[in-house]
């Protein structure tokens, strides 16, 4: 097995998500780090990026510098991660798209509907992949929560119900904080707070779960620290095309969650559990029976669940190995071998209109509101 | 001490809530049980009153023959519990109450607003204690979790979070079981399922704890099981007078959950947690610090949380402690004491009003209504 | 169903398990308190039974002098609870059987083994019921565990592992307060402090779930605070009379352990666990399988489970509860009527033959001695 | 920062412990893998070898041929890793540590106390490094406990009860199954099946929290499958140097029991308990007050928890970045940088004295024996 060459944008030094892509990208040896850009001050970049045995040269600046001195390469990158604050995910997943690099983008993809129709299309035609990082859908036992729903052990799906709540920015004392501060101000975050922050990954995984799309929803945003314009509270109620009924709270003034981020999944045969602080386990209750608990690495789990496992039963495995199991399924995706489920912008871009349709609701009493992204509908 | 007389209605052999209430106001000694109107057949609940002791003659086959035969003795019961099923609870309730006695009515008090406003006219105007069973709220710990609030240690409260799901009435073949249907039938269970059976005792102690007062809410409804004409599954965003946001899921259809009852309070300068099945810990977490466990008689509780723990701590005081707290409070009340905070039927009125909003505005697409009943807008 | 008169003899006013007494034995209807010597102090002892509402003349100041007023008497108890300090147990429940008088005793039953036999040979020849208060193994879930033993759900027993641990006497600068000090102290306590007091209910559950006897043991015995003369930490390995073996650790130093009692049970084809602070469940593995969660009041459950549950599946039925199956066992025995398995003199004889045993042990370097009762070898 | 050069022998394809190890070694970037004899079957290592991408040549059939293969080398491995069955760790690891290698062995490091004492001597004159693999204390949490008791939070240690218990070998009709059977036969496994196998990790855990040794030691062993020659369960009693109590159960045929590692710390002033299955928290007992949750990641920590933290709060980081954990001290080591306390060859030494003196002692009936190695006492 050859390694992949890996270039990485963003995640530099001190950043919160980039240990979880490095040790991602390198942990099973699918990926070597060939190229980066790793920060907003390019001498800083390049000196970490050199700290990390970047080649001299390949540790750049900046991405348009990046772009221009790796495109034309032999040994260019396979996938560029881009892992840089969210205004600027459009942009540079836009040109190595273009430029035809496969292309893992952190969430949330874009800032508008548009840009993401746009990196859809863009995917679409330069045939590149083009994932966004939903990395929790990459937990074993999760994908075995999407197993069970597809053969139909929990029946027709009835209800899902998620929160993904943490109460680090509870603090008011700190809302003024810089690194507190942007989160909740629309000229840096756009137009939501909470919700496009953590809110988006518990939406994604309701659909990807139950293999079906959110279709139309209604919210309730709240601002509980006055300075902020945008909400840390956010009550979401949504359909799928099918019908299941959703509900999603998201907070980050929930101060004692710490990961607080987790979901229950009701059909008419049963229903199951699973919580992102003990990841290794769900719990199921089929209709009629007992709560069992199903183990991460016991026997007779789905072929995708029993593949991206890779220590023992109830050894756990935490969030660095789900973000490796990204990686894993786009190693795997670019070889041209079969994959699981890997989030890709078709998903980003549908986050981005419930962003904007949780918005719109929210700003109308909580009407309910179409959540499908155009191109989609 | 001398035993106070009580009279109980309804409850009846086999009943569900029947055991709690003869187990709560015996357990103290502060009641004895003097009459009865067990059960809607006459004879059955003759029979079963005289196997319970109650003296010959004070065991009646239907409420109105014990109003008659008991309204006029010397050793009439001082207390009357009211345990049939909700229709029945307005007209029991306003008799009694008229006749003078003290009444502890089960949830919901009423099925009109109208009616509820009444009960508080009539007990206010008979000068009567009129009880409501909201006996969650009589958990020492949820008292603890209410002093808390009361003496500022959550700072101004933000959020509050609050479930009560189960999934007992989640297998679609026992829909049409008698037992089941009547729940989800307008003509028998009024305009709510199971928002008015469960999702009441969440506001109440939402409204409880925070020592405030629902204001005006938002509703999604769902009826999961197509033949059910109410809702099975409901979403209730609130608002309480002071601007706390509410958030309240409660569902029937939950397989898996058992007796999921759980409520978490956001403030200022903390968060707590509580949940029914493991009633005597209240998880805390002061801002910037460690997550705590307050156990159940630990010193330094409140007076009241103390007062109403019976056991040395860390053993557990199941439900039907809970329900004889009530009756300690009421024993207390009719004695003139001191009491604790008695669910009452302001407590009553207010959940009816709720219900009738949430019904409202599920019908107008989740729209803001007032939740507040008339005579306390 | 007449109530049946009832004796209690100790569990004075502000002693620690005088309520859960008088909860249990009242809860249900079963018993009336009739007579009482209630407290060491008579004056405050009397005073106390007048406050609880006995009959004036029948609140003793004195055991001795209950016995003489009670003995006579057509309404004399059917029922004595004996809830004094240990080393009064064994005279006041030979004075009472020998009088003819049914007994619950509470635990340790005796002070030595020769007292212990004496009591079985009392109660046998007056054909008397001397049960013993371990009270815990008549939580419905605890009766459920020693169902599925004896009905071969987990094929035979290989391995109990038993604890009974908390942190209340592990404050040092407490060692010197009387409350405490007695405890420790072989001229108040006996020959053992925390096994006697705590080990044994470990060490009868095990017997009592496993349907089998212990029959050998080996102690090692720790005073963690040096000025304890009796241990206050033990591990005691055992053997069962049919191989099954036996861990045992109790501690009252373990700070942060509350009510730190539970028991896994490990057979052929299964394994189950319980913890006396979530009594209404038990974790249940069969081999092969996942682990299940058995709740007290599902379907299904033996019958003696489902007769020892009041109210419905998931509602916490708290130790109060656990104490009045004892008496709902107690009542149904003296009536004549089929009871579960009811601790009887012979455990507690038992106990006291297994804390002589694992003193020995201890003694001697853990040596492996007989914990049986001479008559019963 | 160079990486370093890394060989491994074992682990091969579908072993159970290489996959940690390679994510281990690899994941932070601080090795790369150099060299490897992977296999037991010479074909099946090198062809491994060559799809991890080792270059041609250096992917070896056998450990004797890497080692004369790669002794010489400019670019040898700067570490090697031992993760071969036990009865090889022995000879494997001296022949690395006299060729000049440092070497990561994994536990046991030897069969015999000799042994054990021969690799410490060879290590201490080679002046290198001989690590023994036991990862569970590179946990942050681990090391957090361990600076805890070291900073006196505890106050004296007076307790330690620890347990390392599952249920996979708990079928009898496996029991012949070779993958099962050599760990209970003394022809291959040595003296001890269960106790060697797990409880020296919870043994070593114990001393490393407390920072303290072994000194002396009672055990009780059952094979409870009784085709079984060595111990499927095993209960040690023990005391450490400053005569701290220890209490140590380890089973595997505790049927529902996963990965049942768990321990509890008692000292004067508080008490501490983890648990394999939750890594990053830790519940915290100080004297007198209430438990409380520490979380890994949370400000305040320790500087060893601090630097072996990878990502944010209560995301779990879970046993392969334990492993990456022993990688990233052994790293620094290697380069001379200040490290943790990483366990090393007198633990492995250490606990195979503990070994052999519980075989012993378990053979006298639980006689207290010595449990230091010559060289130590
Ligand atoms: N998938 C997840 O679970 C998850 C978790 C956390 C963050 N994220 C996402 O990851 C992204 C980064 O978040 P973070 O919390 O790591 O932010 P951060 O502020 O901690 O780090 C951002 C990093 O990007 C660098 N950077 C900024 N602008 C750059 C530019 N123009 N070119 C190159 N580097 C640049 C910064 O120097 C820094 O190193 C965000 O989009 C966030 O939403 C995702
Ligand atoms: N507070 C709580 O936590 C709680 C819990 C369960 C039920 N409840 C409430 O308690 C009430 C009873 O519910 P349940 O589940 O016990 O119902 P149930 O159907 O199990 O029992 C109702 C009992 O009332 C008797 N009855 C019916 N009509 C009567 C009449 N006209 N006169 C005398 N007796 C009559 C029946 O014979 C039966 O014994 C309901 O209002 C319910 O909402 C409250
Ligand atoms: N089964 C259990 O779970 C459990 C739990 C706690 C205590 N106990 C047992 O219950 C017994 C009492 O323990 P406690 O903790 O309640 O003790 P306590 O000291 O709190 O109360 C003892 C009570 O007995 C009274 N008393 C003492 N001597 C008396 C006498 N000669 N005559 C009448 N009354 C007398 C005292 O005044 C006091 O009211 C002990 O044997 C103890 O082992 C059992
Ligand atoms: N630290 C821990 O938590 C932990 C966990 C599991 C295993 N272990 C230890 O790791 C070691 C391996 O255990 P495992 O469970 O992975 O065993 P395993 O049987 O699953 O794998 C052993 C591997 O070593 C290879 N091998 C055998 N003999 C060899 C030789 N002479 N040269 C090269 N390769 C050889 C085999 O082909 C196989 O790939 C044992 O000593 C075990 O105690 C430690």
């Amino acid at each position: 097995m050859q390694r992949l060459n890996w270039g990485l944008i963003g995640g530099g030094e001190g950043s919160q998500i980039g240990p979880a892509h490095r040790l991602g990208a390198l942990a099973d040896g699918h990926f070597a780090l060939a190229a980066a850009a790793l920060d907003a001050d390019p001498a800083r970049g390049r000196d970490y990026g050199a700290r990390l045995g970047i080649a001299p040269g390949r540790a750049y600046g900046d991405w348009r510098e990046m772009l221009a001195g790796e495109r034309g390469r032999d040994d260019r990158p396979e996938l560029v991660t881009v892992a840089t604050p969210n205004s600027t995910h459009f942009e540079i997943t836009k040109a190595f798209l273009e430029a035809g690099f496969h292309v893992l983008c952190e969430k949330p993809m874009t800032m508008t509907v548009e840009e993401g129709e746009e990196i859809v299309r863009i995917a679409q035609a330069m045939e590149r992949i083009c994932a966004v990082n939903y990395c929790y859908s990459a937990y074993p036992m999760v994908r075995e929560m999407r197993h069970m729903v597809a053969s139909g052990t929990l029946g027709r799906l009835r209800l899902i119900v998620a929160s993904f709540s943490h109460g680090h920015h509870g603090d008011a004392a700190q809302a003024d904080n810089p690194r507190v501060r942007w989160r909740y101000d629309p000229a840096m975050a756009g137009i939501s707070g909470q919700f496009a922050d953590c809110g988006i990954h518990a939406l994604h995984m309701a659909s990807f779960i139950a293999g079906d799309e959110v279709e139309r929803l209604s919210a309730d945003f709240a601002s509980t620290i006055a300075s902020r314009a945008l909400e840390d509270d956010a009550m979401v109620n949504f359909r799928l095309s099918n019908g299941t009924v959703g509900r999603l709270w998201t907070s980050s003034v929930a101060i004692g969650r710490q990961h607080g981020f987790d979901i229950q999944v009701f059909g008419e045969t049963g229903g199951m559990r699973w919580a992102s602080e003990q990841p290794g386990q769900v719990m199921y209750t089929p209709l009629g029976g007992r709560t069992q608990i199903i183990e991460k690495g016991e026997a007779g789990l789905s072929e995708d669940a029993t593949r991206l496992s890779r220590v023992a039963i109830a050894h756990p495995e935490g969030f660095p190995m789900a973000v490796a199991n990204i990686y894993v399924d786009l190693a795997a995706a670019i070889r041209g071998e079969r994959t699981g489920a890997l989030p890709l912008a078709g998903d980003g871009l549908r986050s981005m209109a419930a962003v904007h349709a949780a918005v719109a609701s929210a700003g109308q009493q909580g009407a309910w509101v179409d959540a499908r992204p155009p191109m989609f509908r």
